[in-house]
């Protein structure tokens, strides 16, 4: 459970007041406003705030006095149209803030993203939670033979068991020791009488990568979309592609014109050099060609045949 | 006046239009929404949309689960302490959007300020508006003897009129031709039959630098704060210390508390360098100094004598 | 001309001086190193400092303790893969910095791309020069009819003769008037005795957008490439591109391999949405596809058949 | 030792290399280039490539065709000015680039300094060092109890030896463990036949913070200012202190006029609010003045006094 009784009470209370506004509505996700989506085995997204929606787009877009929308129609074609032609600057006229929980391994790719705004829980002031991320025995996977950073086939049997019991093991032993060198616990009790404890930003360097840490991030829907472009794409790790697609939900209720080109044109699409252009045009013309007359190098070749559901 | 009739009543229609939302509301600048203020003799500041409010900053600096507020004062202690120790991060989690009216030549300087997003009217695709700034008599003044960048004394009599006449022949003529060259008035007539007219991207660079440009900007509270603390200093060119005066306006209806913190530590406050604490401390002490003994270069002295309320 | 004879000594006085370093070196660019090559009628761009060159790349991307290059192939190998990915930080991990004088119509597009620094030549300091850009006959042309920012059909005769009286008449007027309210010309002599003359902060606003001015200008390849794909493409005004097309020479004498991945897979590549191709797998299929059935818009299918080099 | 023999023979292959350049050059930083300098255990900071040096900062701020060197003298004073009055583009215009190993803890922090290019080693694609960071005796302290985040008292005999002993204990049991998820060692040798080994991407979340990594970090004048205004300052963390610390030195090296301006303006100065000011006036006046008539908190009177070196 990744939210304690007190905390999920704090989230309803704050649900439960409205106040009218002149400001651009976004009423889907108003709906989700403040609740704890649920993210791997303790973490969690939550929306805690957000600034326009699409016809804010539109309205940044003309540079308009009044609200952007004419009709739904010539909206989205609009939006279409700068999602195209990457006319990037009117999709930073949204904004939107998450509290996220996640492992540190996480968050310490996550953070590369340098164009939001964080705050972090920090490990200097507060003592660190004991939670601690364990994959999924469907996610135990060996190092790919393809892709030299990914996952391959699935661990089984022994191998997995075991790989699980060393996670569980190092990480519960590594809290104990953290709570025994702070010589104190998270409600505050000393535990042995005498000793001083060692500053929390040292004993943190004991905890294992894979305890949770918490943020606020905020950050422009143009960079959030090549956020999820990133992340939420089948070649990211897993542990963050589950972060962003739950974010893609989130992206559908509150831009939903946005999310379909985002999805056609992102998501769904490819960039093409030079020479796969020139390919698809023989192919196109009903020529035959193969990797060793494409100019290619194999891999890359098998990459366009991909794009193009053409076997290799 | 900078609104036409059809743009008031866009405006008027905006703010007439409410909704609930489960966001942080910051009451006195729902009042403010979308109102155009006017700046200069054409321009304006209006406030398109805002995110986030003083308790919206403790919360980041928390990274609590419900409304960061406690009670007022302990909001005031904590945003003061992040304001005193540049604990910037807490800031940028609010954000707040303009729609600004302004000359092209402080559009130039205004947007040196990197960490802001920005649409503009485009020239490329649209007709410039007819209008430009003229000062008022009271701000024709002579390159300053002092300062090497700024105003010194008033222009008078017949140089301050031919002046005013110069200024707005000239922009009425670049307008003129401006028109003239495009073929085409701003209501889309046609000037001269047989004539194909000159592309916008062009005949633009004929308008001088006083013509009117708008754009949308949209900025977090952090890069705000020092976008003001440079802009409303004494030492920025009048013309846009005129909109960053009414911006202060908004600032303090939007956030109450990081305004007052603001205008002690930064707009009130002084960056004081080793040399001059070293200064203070014998000055506390009873001692006299003089320049000569000071180790500072004498517009480094007058600078620190005018900072502590002393005579040169 | 765009530089004068004390200028043009100062840079080969630069250029003379040679001494050793340990650092990455780019030969050829060492070669065009402060030389201004002409753009426009009185703009150049210089190359001032650069950082790094392909070798630096793959050093990064291998976060290395020697050099990066094991073998050319492999560097290049490296590059491409880098470049199609868009794993853009090992790019970032050059920089190179210009001297740039340009029109203000045109420094006022390009200053939109905020992830460069920048120091322009101020107007509130000193006194702006006598030159403005008059674009060459072959340039003048009227507003496009399918493209609604760009430009179409060539303006002529009397029109065209016409537009260029008027550009250069504005222009010198403005000058003459500038100078007038400064009362004091460029080699600071006092035109009437007996009055103040205006601060320069104000007297620049009646300049035109066609005067030149100056800026030194560094950026990061990952970035400059950004902004030659969007600047050196066909769709950017004519006077931004000349700029680019410069610099595309100087980026291959910097950064040969890089320059030709990015030829391939940026300037002659293109991004398809998943509509577009799902339409090239019918297309290689054998299957005709007409723009009706396609799902797309005319614009959008315009665009793809241009792509793929079909006829609409 | 913070290198292999391997690694300190490439770096003296390189160091070895030198080629005629035209660009700026710093004498000193020459002699200091890609060697490792020293930090905490395993850590190590070296320049690998720099642009710019004073004169640049001078040239650029004076947008000039030649060296921006006059005279030394003219030189400082410019620094100084620009310094004094945070003119900070010109800075802007040097950059330096480093290869840096450090703890991971410590690479969190860090990395919020998003004004940086940065190029991590990577845990998905490659097998992490055996290198774990265990502070020296004399930096176990205990959390502050002045400065909520800080460190107070040390840490002694067997609670010390305690803290030492876990640290070691745990981080090589997670590497050991590491190790047997990967089934496979540093040098590639597969530990048990039949087994798959688990992915890099997941194995590495078993390593504890205190296990090094590296990165090359490239950023420029101006931010390195900044992010050594805050690491090199007393209240910052010890072990990011410690590069810190020698980084100034590579500072002073590159860039010895604006190290000075440095050093006096920021690290040596201090930012005062208005009240404050006002505070300083009246004691300079002769005047008594206590905490309860300041109108400032016990924290910021503390503060005021340690800054005037009063007691309190």
């Amino acid at each position: 459970m990744p939210l304690t009784a007190s905390q999920a009470s704090e989230i309803d209370t704050l649900r439960d007041e409205q106040a009218p506004t002149r400001r651009d509505i976004s009423p889907a996700l108003e709906e989700m406003l403040y609740k704890a989506f649920p993210v791997l085995d303790h973490g969690f997204v939550r929306v805690i705030d957000y600034m326009g929606n699409d016809s804010a787009i539109v309205q940044a877009a003309r540079v308009s006095y009044g609200r952007g929308t004419k009709k739904v129609n010539e909206d989205a074609g609009l939006i279409n149209y700068l999602m195209r032609h990457r006319h990037t600057t009117p999709f930073e006229m949204c904004e939107i803030k998450f509290h996220i929980k996640l492992p540190i391994f996480i968050a310490r790719q996550w953070i590369r993203h340098r164009t939001a705004n964080v705050n972090e829980y920090s490990g200097r002031y507060s003592i660190m939670d004991k939670e601690f991320y364990i994959p999924a025995p469907e996610q135990l996977a060996a190092q790919s033979k393809s892709n030299r950073q990914g996952r391959g086939q699935l661990l089984e049997g022994r191998e997995a068991a075991r790989v699980l019991d060393i996670l569980k093991d190092d990480a519960t032993r590594a809290y104990g020791h953290y709570e025994e060198m702070l010589n104190e616990d998270l409600e505050g009790n000393i535990l042995k009488e005498g000793q001083t404890g060692l500053a929390r930003e040292l004993a943190r360097m004991n905890l294992t990568l894979n305890f949770y840490t918490q943020w606020y991030w905020k950050i422009d829907l143009h960079n959030l979309l090549h956020f999820l472009s990133l992340r939420a794409d089948a070649h990211a790790q897993y542990e963050i592609r589950a972060y962003a697609e739950v974010m893609l939900d989130m992206l559908k209720a509150w831009v939903p014109i946005t999310y379909q080109a985002f999805m056609d044109y992102r998501m769904g699409g490819a960039a093409l050099s030079g020479k796969g252009l020139a390919i698809i045009r023989r192919l196109i013309a009903g020529e035959k060609v193969a990797q060793e007359q494409s100019g290619m190098s194999k891999g890359e070749w098998r990459e366009l045949m991909e794009v193009l559901g053409q076997e290799v």
